[in-house]
């Protein structure tokens, strides 16, 4: 929940300072309805994925301690690791300095938040020969999807897998 | 540039695997021809904005080792730093496993990325008594922009200024 706190996350101030509260934060008001959502893992502080969350989500997320986001593509809420039991449960959230962008600081059920298997999302790195994998799968998408992982989901799913 | 290296990204495999190169990863081909930027500081690997990127801001990003971002509110590339001089020297570029969102590994001059003078722009924590600002202010916005830092930029602007 998001009451708990770590002594491992040294590069957080200890010493808050309460600051206004506000009903348009996050701002929930572009047409989409949608914030975009940053998952960072707690423990190792990768980078885990880029999702997006409308305001339902976001309550959610935040009175169940598991990260909900809103699947575009599906036009309804993804609760991650609904399938895969990958779940994200979540240590801290943050707001931006414009309210329209969310980190989530989670730890990672399962090791992999990426459906394709991988810790990350970007287990991509640019290079000048192109695109490499630096990462190594966690689990194999046949066997938790029961499915070929290597269908390119539709363009601005996320990856969204259950 | 993006062939430097760091010994201390140890959450970094070693041992790249070249993977296949695409004209279409990451993918513009969304309406509006935008993926979703994630910087994060290379030292300390916090999670410093969210943002977003044409082909062009892409480019630009990969040939000059700078971030360059687009601007949706101006309309515009916004190459970060570009008033303040609080630039991004990328380090390493990733992309998303479905090409929507790419993720910058950077060398943050002036250490804070935040227009409001914070290392990051998610200095906000979400608290059960409502948001906390966390993070002590590395910079004075008066001092580096010359106006007043308070007034809320527009919505999905993510705090740009140059």
């Amino acid at each position: 929940m998001l009451t708990r706190s770590r002594t491992t996350h040294t590069w957080r101030v200890t010493v808050p300072i309460v600051a206004a509260t506000s009903d348009r934060i996050p701002d929930f008001s572009r047409p989409d309805g949608l914030v975009t959502a940053v998952a960072q893992d707690a423990a190792t502080r990768q980078v885990l994925m880029v999702a997006h969350m409308n305001r339902e989500a976001w309550e959610e997320t935040l009175a169940t301690g598991r990260a909900v986001y809103y699947s575009r593509s599906r036009g309804r809420l993804w609760r991650k690791g609904e399938e895969s039991g990958n779940i994200q449960q979540v240590h801290t959230a943050y707001v931006d300095c414009d309210g329209d962008a969310v980190l989530l600081v989670v730890d990672q059920v399962g090791g992999a938040a990426c459906h394709e298997g991988y810790a990350s999302c970007f287990f991509r790195q640019v290079s000048p020969e192109g695109l490499k994998i630096v990462f190594e799968r966690v689990f194999d998408p046949d066997v938790v999807y029961g499915k070929n992982p290597q269908a390119p989901p539709a363009a601005g799913t996320t990856g969204e897998k259950p």
